[in-house]
């Protein structure tokens, strides 16, 4: 069977040819949010998610029912220089965590009635150390953008995706340093907890990598620099995009992901929103170059897709008020 | 029947004597939090939250499953001062709303699993003219604090109170002016929507009536310049105070209550967060007054509770993550 994204170049054309939110929709919900029983403007930031989620809905009084959460892990060769304070199998154990249902993302997901999905990405097989050579092969990154992609269940109404993988901000600093420019003790942070020496470490492995590996094309960059769980929410992300189902971006290493989509076609990320500022250092720059203003900023640097988690709750507000409320001329209310 | 609070003396030492919360809950559930499948402090502001929530329910595991959203409503002589974009008789058709179940407050309720419960306060019996003579006598404070106090369900296990009150806003922003000094023009803004012509007309009502009811006494500002739903709203958060039921607390008005309990005795917030910060001017300002840093910041300025119930969602999400998750032991996770 042909895979959904048969090649890197295929793909950059699905990213370029993903369709446009419904303006029949938009216009419906502006219409409908200006007729609701409250001053205009009052929701603040929930009336523009209302309508933003109502246009990739394509309806102009959406129901947010089915949120759907993915989480996506994966190992990485650059764990061996001591980046970060686990060691590399706690990756796979924390996979066991998320099946058994005990992990944040489990009670997150319960408490916000969102459906769940763990996918582990070959673990026993590390991705290759950057600063030696490219992370991955041109079949291991299309392989993980697939799983991504396959995923995605089409009835889901919104989309989370999270990750796992002990060495990955390392991986998400290399990809905004090759995408963005300036320095590796720009985009390095303390990921799970590294002390002082392992922050130089990191920054270290970053430069290194990102000096190793010549070209800017996204995509390439993701395949010499990211890691399986980073390009399966690659593909996750983009077939929300395809499916116009609304997307929260989880923190540093999700948006890195994202980044890589950004930079390969402009569009890509236009049915995401930011769920929170992450308390890594780097991230609030990369939800910058973005584009994107947060939902929360509550200081979580968990990953496993946590603060887009959290977030799930404003987008439900959003959507309860919007399509809920009753009009001015319904309740009999003056307007002044 | 002797009332609840026969008297505004004996108010003040029910908030002096209302008790702390459970050290030993605190420090179980501190211990609890250190022990969770995830690095040190990874999920931020979720674990104090947490923690905080534990030491008022007096357990270390607790579990959030039964918030209540009361809102109060009242009518305001100052509003015939064209102090506000709506007509006075708004308040009563919102009360309509709300009962029918058309307005933000009800979808939030619904989309948070709050029960929610509408007083209507006298609303054919507006206080008086605060720029003439005391907003209320001392027995309709002390009536309206008793309808707070017994709205609030003793098997709750999390408050948000909000209101409804065309004029309100000035109401509060006297209530600030008076307890915290400044300018008139530092604490009005532009409420539901009045233009500039409007908000120079209530900073010259807040003005008048701040400088025609000399005391300083925080119980006497509630009564001279107040309103019936401001203060059944401080009579509703004293009793969570004092029942050890945590409470979200709104936006500027509110916290204007809420300064009110605050003033008169220093630790009678200590059960409560800030739910959000309102797009009204000197919510921010009120914000600091009282130490509370707001979990949201999502422009909202409607009332009715709406930016404090859309928070519930985040002590949801913070006591799910404390009490769900696998210890690290449970979990066999290496810990580095």
């Amino acid at each position: 069977m042909t895979p959904q994204i048969p090649s890197l170049d295929r793909f950059r054309v699905m990213l370029a040819e993903a369709p446009a939110p419904d303006a029949a929709a938009v216009d419906g919900a502006r219409a409908r949010n200006g007729q609701l029983t409250k001053p205009p403007c009052a929701l603040g930031r929930l009336e523009d998610l209302a309508i933003w989620y109502a246009g990739w809905r394509g309806t102009a009084r959406p129901v947010l029912e089915r949120p759907q959460i993915l989480i996506f892990a994966g190992n990485h060769g650059v764990a061996a220089h001591g980046v970060s304070a686990f060691p590399p199998e706690v990756t796979v154990q924390m996979v066991a965590n998320f099946r058994a249902g005990g992990a944040a993302i489990n009670q997150l997901a319960r408490a916000f009635g969102a459906t769940m999905a763990v996918h582990a990405l070959e673990l026993d097989r590390p991705t290759a150390d950057f600063t030696t050579g490219p992370a991955m092969t041109e079949a291991d990154v299309l392989a993980a953008l697939n799983t991504g992609w396959n995923a995605v269940d089409p009835e889901a109404d919104l989309l989370v995706t999270g990750e796992m993988g002990i060495g990955n901000t390392t991986s998400a600093a290399a990809i905004a340093l090759a995408l963005y420019g300036g320095q590796a003790e720009d985009w390095v942070g303390r990921g799970t907890g590294v002390d002082d020496a392992g922050l130089a470490r990191k920054a270290g492995v970053v430069a290194d990598g990102v000096s190793r590996h010549a070209s800017r094309d996204p995509l390439e960059v993701l395949r010499c620099l990211g890691g399986r769980e980073i390009a399966a929410m690659a593909g996750a992300m983009a077939r929300a995009r395809v499916l116009r189902i609304p997307l929260i971006l989880d923190g540093f290493i999700a948006c890195a992901a994202a980044a890589v989509l950004h930079a390969t076609a402009p569009g890509a990320l236009d049915h995401a929103v930011a769920g929170h500022r992450s308390a890594e250092g780097a991230h609030g720059a990369l939800l910058a170059r973005l584009g994107k203003e947060p939902l929360l900023s509550l200081s979580l640097r968990l990953g496993e897709g946590s603060g887009a988690a959290t977030a799930i709750g404003i987008l439900k507000a959003a959507g309860a008020c919007h399509s809920g409320m009753a009009t001015l001329a319904e309740a009999g209310v003056s307007t002044g």
